[in-house]
């Protein structure tokens, strides 16, 4: 039954062909009148007219007195003339000039007599002072072209010249229709294999900005009848509809099948990545866009496909997209088959930005949230590699960019912390982080892709953190050493310590299964000093290959059940109410660039780490100390 | 009891302790909860945390079977492990790992067995195409810091991690407060010393583009109780109030002293031009702006002054303005006590932008609407010469600029309805004209500023238009005239023409008020050529001097009865239904600049004087004939 044949059309030849054959089935703008006032923002439907003029009366343009100009004449600073009661007007400022008065002497230039007469020193031109009719705006005058962006001034301009209401363009209402056996209202409670359905909130969010409205229907369980009958109900009360999930060629996916038999399939399948299952259709001169469940391959979707529809239906041209040139942090594989669309966090380090990618899984929401830019790799293209210039779509202003202290290193909660303080103190600075790790952070500084980096890597020797490592790896200096915090590591476990932890030795017990971070980082580093240090075999650790990233991926698997144990510190444990047996005490800095440290966001992160405000922050969060926090600890 | 006096503040000085003040009487941001739903485009009040983890369970991401690792350990393209039905699951994507599953092999490298049993000839990873729990966003994971600008994505990531509410920054309320005795409200058909109320419809989408909410009171009387009651109340429904009008120093003006006994006045007077006259308050911790009455004074009192007041309000920086370089094509005079404000026209042309000035009367509505950009000349500078380069604000983006042909010349109804269809046929492409005469046309293409310039010159001797005056004012060519239509001159008078003119020469009749033409134009030429054909005098036609700059301005005078006769073109007379004595047919052809003929947008008009469209629309307005519209009569 199900209608799973999917093609590989390129990019470029399914936007056009799609375009072509929507304005052949008639598919355009509707037109609605709208009050002047309800105007800004709204797109002229056709010219719009002046149908009186501005001014529509002779004004005076001062404060003064109107008259007849020739009965001014031949008045000079030695020969005044005298005007009578009867040949002069008293008129403020846009009063009408009277009948017969074609000129206006401003009230300081007025010598008033005792009997009411007027003295004048000079004589008054012609249409002094006066505003004449349509001076601003001429009656029958075109104010605005057809497919005008209509501004809060042309709204003044339309009301002065009498037009009181305009036709614009209708902002098309769009129908999302979210589909899905799995799919459920968003909730702070979900049950395993719930999905959420936030899709539909993203998209609105797109729609609005792009000023279309709207509509959300009712998630539609995995049934072709009840999909068909979503599918006609929007066709009938929308101009485009949207169709979400249900548009790969699994099981339970009839959203083709209904699409194709209530009108024209044009393209199922894309050659993009994500994006791949993408419907395009055309039912009743409406589009009917079949729009992939991942939210990443959806937000792509609609941006390539379901924008130039609505720039059409506005008879706009597409706004241009501000991009930059990045040097790539990283190499970046491609798929030959397909155009793909990576997400980059960017930086400028040195005067030069500096494109790190983003994990490029589909269904990571949060990676549009982290992006600052999209790095598009064309299809046939096998890849790039790092330390190529490569041309990237902006999604944050590149002022922003240039006001962002960029932090790439191992990770603590108290990072977003700093970020959350540095921005609320000065509008203009942020900061942005990656989790890398400590050597991670080390590598990123020392290429000159990070600003700073968080360190906290033990030397079995000396016991010290972080100097000799310094020592090691910049060894021709560059950098500063600045103290942050001291901070408890200790062992996670699920609450109540249902395993009876007491000791780092425990985590070899058979059954446990244990969570460990990646290779690099700082807390691993630590983990495999005491491994030794206590003689263990990390074959015996169950789990001792199960890598991840950050502290609170570690206690968000014991937390949810599908681990036992893991190293981290404090406040990861607390997040997620874990026990937690404390392991040691160890000292966490940031390594700052010498190059980085006049920028105004570096010498602010500075202030805030000094700060009372960090103080409280930091007792909030729980397993800190603090010594000196923000002092150069070395330079090196 | 006037409260007269006025200051002369420098600007960024006012600017500077009117927000600082503000600041000291606590005056700030309020917050409010929105469901996620609603929070698109709006500012973060607090830091957003994840309450759940998203995925939020141990999920499945292909279809496929989910199994223990260990189990299909060993397994080899030579060697193939078979699980047995009780040692797998078949799982969805999307689907829970069911417990003690670590692992899920696609459904593609699956084989079935006829048993139900399956065969696997690769040992799967642990953890492979397996989403752990938190791999996108994890619990207590900062989604957003303090006064972000939440978008469509970063609200699907809050859907995704639980967060079905935030606080957000609260739309400030802007009450705006119309004040006049002669103010009434917008109509199409107002009486003499009506004044139009359109102020708070230009500062209500301002505002709303500043994600302001703007609540518009009923008109005031000059009154000062009244004025005292409004702005209480105001002032105690609105975060801000703007009170419009009555800030000058002439009669019937109590803002000032209503103000300063509500509040603290700051400052009454800035050194800006326009806008001086604008108040700066503040009462009961709000701000309270008093509004010159002229919209252009408005417009710029309110981006001076109101924009930094909000940005604050939002915890944001100012967005950098967009700026070109332009030079500038007419000299302009300014006065050193104040920063004045030029409204220009920008045209690209040659590869360099052009800013021409626009009128700059506080008055002119119309000039908001005309201009592309806004020169800024700072207090202290007498002017600025033509020829100089200048920073211009612009005011439209830069690539419409970019795209626009610039028609400036002799003026005719017919190049607006050029511009409407250059821009309905390719949404890409715009016309914008200025309106100086036929002379003045042909300098501006001579001086590079113009790509093309309307023109009907009539040379005495030949009879002929047009041609002497290429070859005399384009002695080197660099130009071609292009076709484009006849049309009739002729006298336009009022209805039922009651002075009963039938031939030229009545424009001499004693108490007939003449209305002519600025010198330099086409029909001027004409005029003067006719008036010495039929043996007149000059200084006998009354109002000879009386100069207006297009034909629709000559038709309002004379509609508006300021005036009785003027030469002008038939298509004119027809919008202010006036009657119409014929008295010659004139050539109305283009000068098109060689540097502009390959422009695009060039080309396209050439096309569009060659539709049917344009012959359809030239014959609804009446007074033209066509021959070869669009053709080259002559290349110079």
């Amino acid at each position: 039954m199900s209608f799973d044949y999917l093609t590989n059309a390129p990019l470029d030849e399914a936007k056009e062909t799609y375009l072509e054959k929507l304005k052949k089935a008639g598919f355009g703008s509707l037109r609605e009148t709208k009050s002047a006032a309800e105007c800004p923002g709204r797109i002229s439907a056709k010219a719009i007219y002046a149908k009186i003029s501005a001014p529509h009366y002779t004004a005076s343009a001062m404060d003064g007195i109107a008259l007849r100009a020739d009965s001014s004449y031949g008045a000079t600073a030695t020969t005044p003339v005298i005007l009578d009661k009867d040949e002069f007007t008293v008129v403020d400022t846009g009063d009408p000039v009277p009948e017969g008065c074609n000129a206006v002497v401003m009230i300081e230039d007025v010598i008033w007599e005792e009997d009411g007469r007027v003295k004048l020193y000079a004589s008054a031109a012609p249409w002094a002072n006066i505003r004449q009719i349509g001076e601003d705006i001429c009656a029958g005058e075109m104010i605005l072209p057809s497919y005008s962006k209509i501004s809060p001034g042309a709204v003044g301009a339309m009301l002065a010249a009498g037009v009181t209401k305009a036709d614009v363009l209708k902002k098309p209402l769009v129908g999302i229709i979210p589909t899905g056996d799995e799919i459920v209202e968003p909730s702070e409670d979900p049950k395993p294999g719930d999905v959420m359905e936030f899709n539909s909130s993203i998209f609105s969010g797109m729609l609005k900005d792009w000023d279309c409205i709207p509509v959300t229907y009712p998630i539609v369980k995995d049934d072709p009848k009840l999909i068909k009958e979503a599918l006609s109900k929007a066709l009938e009360e929308c101009d485009i509809v949207l169709i979400n999930a249900g548009s790969s060629a699994g099981r339970d996916d009839w959203t083709t099948q209904c699409i194709a038999e209530l009108g024209e399939l044009i393209y199922h399948g894309i050659a993009i990545k994500p994006g791949k299952p993408a419907i395009l259709a055309i039912a009743e001169g409406k589009p009917i866009l079949g729009i992939p469940g991942y939210p990443v391959s959806g937000i792509i979707v609609i941006e390539e496909f379901l924008k130039p529809v609505i720039d059409h239906w506005y008879h706009r041209s597409a706004e241009p997209i501000p991009h930059t040139k990045a040097s790539l942090a990283k190499s970046v594989v491609s798929s030959l088959k397909y155009q793909e669309y990576v997400r980059v966090k960017l930086a400028m380090v040195q005067g030069k930005m500096v494109a790190s990618p983003l994990a490029r899984g589909a269904g990571m929401v949060s990676s549009f949230m982290k992006a600052d830019g999209m790095l598009v790799i064309p299809q046939g293209l096998e890849g790039i590699e790092a330390g190529e210039t490569v041309d990237v779509k902006l999604l944050r202003p590149i002022e922003e960019l240039e006001n962002t202290v960029l932090a790439i290193g191992s990770h603590d909660p108290l990072i977003d912390e700093l970020a959350d303080m540095l921005h609320a103190e000065d509008p203009e600075l942020y900061l942005s982080s990656t989790h890398v790790g400590s050597m991670g952070g080390i590598m990123a500084v020392k290429r000159g892709e990070s600003h700073i980096a968080g360190c906290h890597l033990l030397d079995e020797e000396s016991g010290e953190y972080n100097y000799s490592y310094m020592e090691k790896y910049f060894p021709d200096g560059g950098i500063r050493l600045v103290e942050c915090v001291g901070r408890t590591q200790g062992i996670m476990v699920a609450k109540g310590n249902p395993l009876g932890i007491t000791r780092f030795e425990d985590l070899a017990k058979p059954g446990l299964r244990y969570v460990n971070r990646q290779k690099g980082s700082g807390t691993r580093v630590l983990t495999d000093y005491l491994v030794k240090k206590y003689g263990m075999d990390e074959d015996k650790i169950d789990g001792y290959e199960r890598e991840e990233t950050t502290h609170t991926s570690v206690a968000t698997q014991i937390a949810g059940g599908s681990g036992d144990a893991g190293m981290g510190i404090y406040s990861a444990a607390k997040i997620y109410d874990l026990d937690f047996i404390p392991v040691c005490t160890e000292q966490y800095d940031f390594i700052v660039a010498d190059f980085a440290w006049d920028l105004p966001q570096v010498q602010k992160l500075i202030e805030i780490l000094k700060s009372e405000e960090f103080a409280r922050r930091i007792d909030a969060l729980g397993g800190y100390t603090l010594e000196h926090p923000g002092e150069v600890r070395r330079r090196f």
